[in-house]
């Protein structure tokens, strides 16, 4: 039975609904918000993983407003900078997944550190946990901005074994994004998948997850570790 | 103006047509042979992208069928080991975008030495451009193979410059995939992107293609460069 001693999360995506923004996208592109939610999505995650490769590292942020320019031309929307703006500025106030905050206060309760490890910048990272009141749950806040690359580069999962001084196999890595838990999984963290609405199919890249889940409420019940800090 | 002495066509998409394959996927999946074809693409770029971040390269090809396994659970169609096999050697029986093969004549009666970078294997470069009977036209056929990593690491691009002994402002770097001129134009390659259906929108990640053209005969008609070997 594995022995976990903290638990580091995914922000987007895990805890916090990407698609919160679809709101906010319907109002720049009526009838087709979830449309440029899921596009933009796609496409912030491509940037992330191309200008990691190509060695030309920018903030979430950027990435994420390039993304967002490169959907509105593709969709032909008419969004000008200000409507832009207020696009990215929603990514900063996500909503968390109904499940999380009792699941988060249960955890603390039980006295388990816990991590949150993002792409995102540390500003925004403190902005969107800020922003659902959540800040205290957590130990660390975790940012790729020093390593200056995005996930699935190892050097970022190094950043959750360095911070809690703990050895990877102690260490629950959760994600709801598959190739995430696959890197975390290659990197050497037991991880959780968070299917969440049990129809997401899980990537085909030679690691699978050691649990999957509806949602982290999930995490407390597993007899697959034990929960001990 | 530019001094262009060697041209380095990518192979998947640019030469060749990937959705040819989407006859053998309506083989398989009657009714969504596109919708496969589609979503195999996608899943088989995001696989090499993310093999290689993750420091987990494997061959194009491997990439190529475990993309498929995806697709397949994805889409929840019944296709046996037989049928993704054959799917899989639909890759390596491409054809040419119909305005390729007398281009590439034209290139060579000017005297312009041309060459293949490509993300895939050594093996299926040679068969692609085998079965298509263009092997003659090239002067080198590149693949990732040395360097063990896929497209956009600037490793690969390296190759080309290698090859042909020439500075990279010396060669102009042709992809119908936006992302991949994008980095090439990052290593230095002037680039040109080849928009066929002329619907598509080029990738907003800091670099701008030198041309854009609508298939690769316009590379002769350019007045953007010399051509010269």
């Amino acid at each position: 039975m594995l022995d976990i001693k903290a638990i580091v999360f995914d922000l987007y995506g895990t805890l916090f609904d990407v698609h919160s923004v679809a709101t906010a996208c319907e109002a720049v592109a009526p009838g087709r918000g979830m449309e440029l939610s899921q596009l933009w999505r796609q496409k912030q995650l491509e940037y992330t993983w191309l200008r990691s490769m190509m060695g030309q590292y920018l903030s979430f942020e950027q990435a994420t407003a390039d993304a967002l320019d490169y959907c509105v031309a593709r969709l032909g929307l008419p969004a000008d900078a200000g409507q832009r703006a207020t696009l990215c500025d929603a990514y900063l106030a996500l909503q968390p997944h109904a499940e999380v905050p009792a699941a988060l206060q249960e955890l603390n309760r039980r006295g388990i550190p816990l991590g949150i490890l993002s792409n995102g910048s540390v500003r925004s990272i403190a902005a969107v946990v800020g922003n659902a009141g959540l800040a205290e749950r957590f130990r660390h806040l975790l940012s790729v901005e020093p390593v200056q690359v995005f996930k699935p580069d190892p050097r970022v999962y190094a950043l959750g074994e360095d911070a809690f001084g703990l050895g990877r196999q102690h260490i629950l890595f959760v994600s709801s994004n598959a190739w995430d838990a696959t890197g975390a999984g290659h990197f050497g963290y037991p991880t959780c998948w968070v299917n969440r609405n049990g129809a997401n199919t899980f990537e085909c890249m030679g690691s699978r997850p050691t649990l999957e889940v509806r949602g982290i409420d999930a995490i407390l019940a597993s007899d697959a570790w034990r929960l001990a800090a």
